[in-house]
């Protein structure tokens, strides 16, 4: 079935601005609180947001197979359960729907009112109910980059890491949307020189600039995902921020992982870009440095070109953009990911989460931590507002962005968002 | 509140087999599909299982705060969510209900056929949706034996171990109900002296003699939980067996530790026993071999005395018992790993489990894995059937079991069985 909703050419009738993350050829799908305090499946196009549970009800998906209450709902599991070929049903069918030549909607000013709204008047939500959520380490600079420092400089990446897309589990119930702020952890940490942890505040707190898939049902316990078919289970991608306390980590990961320095919280971008949306933008991973397992052997180009940016806002000042990256330079891609994390049978569910890892580039202005943009604190980053990081302060907001732009399309995250707050107090 | 299910005294009016797990005075939860194939949540006394469900309908709870569907459903998260008051007010009252003298349910032969049920009429399910899965790694001995095999015999502890409960993230997709069989899993592994990796079947699929708790909501993103708080939050606890493959496990965990090595299974026994169950077991743990810092610091008994085995029964043929051990061993308590959990802000929900780690005992005969018993495979165990093993083999059933025993009371978790099917083929 033809993407049709991809089609650069197609104009809509809802006002955008030029350089929209979300033109008509996007379509992405997030949860929102509307103004009548309703949960509710939407999309959005420029700074329209369109409420699918309205739609639906109001018939316009007339023909796609859907349950009547599928896009009522407080995530999109469900319709992710529904599989790849009903999301690319209901996306071209957004498409038609808001084309500037189509009249149906448009032109109905009763079912206008009912389907969009400004954004300013929702709230968005988490968009799945995520199950599991997984960290990969799949960019070689990042790896390459912390085995520098906290390993042997000479042999920087571990046996392993040519071999596989290394991967950990990560906390789901810390995932937060864009926009929710966090409070820096506490915890046990090893000051230098000391025998004896102390506890106290992170002083060391960082982002990672990942980004992350949301997959659907794929397989049953037992069951391997072959790497031909790992991108059929794979919905859409969003923006993650990986919310790092490297003192804490740095105490605590030996021998079983990172922990506590992680799970305080991790946001992402509220709006799914599904797979389908990025198609035009397919482009080739980096060359094996050496020969991979058959099972992870594909075919085809499976990495994507996205821009990338961070950018470190403290209160009330102008922003600084830290880090520009791509997450073409991801070593392993997600097909290999999957198929690799299922390759012993491991289920993966609707609404399951997986991170890239950080997406550091190769210069050190494409680094995707302060960790390593500031070299572990030696080198502090000047800000635009005068003042200067080594790592991230009380009240600075991270703010990441991302979008792919070809033939005069651009196709946007829009951003996720984060400010840090000091530590909690009751 | 008073805990009077508790009393030991009590008789019941359900036909029970003296040395059950399962009397009066346990009174565990789970969920089970009936003779009619409806999922229902119910206790069991002896070998009869009870829908609370019908129960509740029939007007068997009045009085007590509960929504009407609160049985009435596929896992036990919601009621679980209702708290410590509640699950104590309804344990109370099944005591009453099925106690000797109590003649309402008894003599009413309509009521009882809409509620008992023989345990070969129902199907037990997993009894919570778990939210996020966390494994600590308490047990002084199994850190110690494995810190001797595979890292230095001389300074087998890792500094942090000694200060805080060492924990990762689990994979919650892959959690089973005791009696679901598994396959062994492929993978990646480095056989002695390669270099490279080959792929295939795990050579030493392993168990892992564990318990696990399971939470109520706790804390709000930010929030720790102070210690003397903590076993607020424990719902119950069940047999935990973390299977492991230890060749990929080996390959695989550097730096950021186990993955697929895990994430193929485990398996939990399907009776939750609650805390309030568990508290005339109560004992002191082991006495810390380093001052703890503050916020770690209890007062009181909270470790449990429960004793534990592990058996393996190959295919046909009679089961050798090949560990025992004891919960109380570990290191670090329950309240202690949940309050470190927490420290940093991370929230812990309604429905999360923690498994303690193996529980290896301080002798050879009480270790709580096969890489402990047969120490890396050096010296294979003798099965009663005439076999020997150093890990397990295809079609074998691992068997856990544990049970409390005082004045004359046995509160038991019946037992985790997992049959371990060769490589899955579609």
């Amino acid at each position: 079935m033809p993407i049709t909703a991809n089609y650069p050419d197609r104009k809509t009738w809802i006002e955008t601005f030029p350089n929209t993350d979300f033109p008509i050829q996007n379509i992405p799908f997030g949860v929102f609180l509307t103004r009548d305090d309703i949960i509710t499946i939407g999309t959005r196009i420029g700074d329209t947001a369109i409420d699918l549970g309205a739609l639906h009800q109001l018939g316009y998906f007339d023909g796609i197979p859907l349950t009547d209450d599928i896009f009522l709902q407080d995530s999109l599991n469900d319709f992710i359960s529904d599989g790849k070929k009903t999301w690319r049903l209901v996306r071209n069918r957004i498409a038609e729907i808001f084309d500037a030549k189509n009249n149906s909607l448009k032109n109905n000013e009763k079912h206008r009112q009912e389907v969009l709204f400004s954004l300013d008047e929702i709230e968005m939500q988490l968009p799945v109910r995520i199950g599991d959520y997984t960290d990969f380490y799949s960019s070689i600079e990042h790896a390459t980059n912390v085995g520098k420092m906290f390993r042997d400089p000479e042999n920087a990446l571990l046996p392993n890491w040519l071999h596989m897309p290394v991967g950990y589990h990560g906390r789901s119930s810390s995932i937060i949307p864009s926009g929710i702020p966090i409070h820096r952890p506490q915890g046990q940490k090893l000051t230098n020189g000391a025998k004896e942890p102390i506890f106290g505040p992170s002083r060391l707190v960082d982002f990672e600039l990942e980004m992350a898939f949301i997959t659907t049902d794929a397989n049953q316990l037992g069951e391997p995902i072959p790497i031909e078919e790992a991108e059929d289970y794979i919905f859409g991608m969003v923006l993650f921020n990986d919310w790092s306390a490297r003192d804490i980590q740095k105490w605590e990961y030996v021998p079983l992982g990172p922990f506590l320095g992680k799970n305080f919280a991790s946001s992402i971008s509220p709006w799914i870009v599904t797979l389908d949306a990025l198609e035009p933008y397919r482009t080739d991973g980096p060359k094996p440095l050496k020969e991979q397992l058959p099972y992870l052997q594909y075919k085809g180009k499976k990495s994507f070109d996205i821009n990338l940016e961070v950018a470190i806002q403290p209160e009330k000042a102008v922003e600084t953009v830290v880090s520009k990256s791509n997450f073409k330079h991801m070593y392993w891609t997600m097909a290999q990911q999957l198929t690799h994390h299922t390759v012993n049978g491991c289920p993966v569910n609707s609404g399951d989460l997986m991170g890239s890892g950080t997406l550091s580039g190769p210069t050190p202005d494409s680094y995707g931590s302060m960790l390593e943009l500031s070299w572990r604190g030696e080198k502090p980053l000047q800000l635009n507002e005068g003042g200067s990081r080594k790592f991230i302060d009380d009240n600075d907001t991270v703010i990441m962005r991302g979008y792919c732009e070809k033939d005069g399309v651009r196709i946007g995250f829009g951003e996720v968002s984060t400010k840090l707050l000091p530590v909690f107090k009751k």
